[in-house]
């Protein structure tokens, strides 16, 4: 079977260095000033290449953020058939992601500028938040057909239980966010859900 | 036993008159906007009387929004010997509080500028959040001794359970708040707490 035809190739190829790019700005610049021409000359393509395919700096950065978050094929958690396991690493991994050194200034600034444009937040929401959302909500549906779940649990609110607490305490600077208070969050919220 | 005297009195009328001011500010004016001079003008006393109690202008406004939650005789959650009913109220009450049409601007405006400025956030936390934390945390502790939750609960952990979907849901813009959403949210945070 022939591969793709060369253009594809390199579609693909350029979409790939612009996330990439983007992708290593974040742990570089702050939002503000994270432009798409830094992230046009970091990739080594036009500007143009760039919104061919994203209408604005924030649609390219949350499609940076859901990739690393999830892979190369798309959002979705691992399941490796343990439930707990893979929420553990979920829990444990959001907190080391929004306290990373490097990157948590750029969170910051994100959020903040996520709550004063509205239009930025309908985008960040729809690239970002609401993709998150769903793969964590499809790994609990199969943590209810595995039988680890209980089958009338809802859903959403199971998911705010999980990442609300960690949301809320990031945001206000309560602190005290590690991998303890992961696991103890995650045992709270399993004790509701199985 | 005679009462106070009279410049006594005279300073908790101007405090009183000060905080009211405050509050009737905050449905009327975005954070940005409410200025001590505002403040002052309302409240009929001079700018002075308020720097002699307040050094800043956030400082006024967490007390006014800490004794407009909870009373003129300082924080504390209503402890009718019911732990549920209490903290259905307390729930029902911060959706409604969060999402008042003519104050969410004002809360909005002001959660940005507290994730903005680390002199106010950590005013926010001293003022505000943290008396709020504690009231509720007592709360908690009431319903220990009550026999109506477990002897080992994690009140932090179980704080954040009750209060952290609410605050991620309203400063992401994810919505669905309203009682229903309260209602279910206190009946998994109870079903890891009795």
């Amino acid at each position: 079977m022939p591969g793709p035809p060369n253009a594809v190739r390199r579609s693909e190829r350029a979409r790939s260095a612009i996330l990439t790019a983007t992708t290593e700005l974040i742990h570089e610049l702050p939002y503000a000033k994270l432009s798409i021409e830094a992230i046009a000359a970091r990739a080594g393509v036009g500007k143009q290449t760039i919104y061919r395919w994203w209408p604005s700096k924030g649609a390219v950065v949350f499609d940076a953020m859901l990739e690393q978050d999830s892979g190369p094929d798309g959002p979705g958690l691992p399941d490796t058939g343990d439930i707990r396991a893979d929420l553990r690493l979920l829990l444990r991994g959001s907190i080391a992601a929004l306290t990373e050194p490097g990157v948590e200034g750029f969170l910051r600034a994100m959020y903040v500028e996520i709550q004063q444009d509205s239009d930025l937040g309908e985008l960040y929401r729809e690239r970002l938040l609401r993709p998150q959302r769903t793969a964590i909500t499809r790994r609990l549906e199969a943590g209810i057909q595995a039988g680890q779940l209980r089958p009338d649990l809802d859903l959403e609110l199971t998911l705010d239980l999980l990442v609300g607490p960690i949301q809320y305490r990031w945001s206000l600077g309560v602190g005290g966010l590690d991998d303890a208070y992961a696991d103890a969050l995650l045992e709270a919220v399993m004790a509701t859900a199985m």
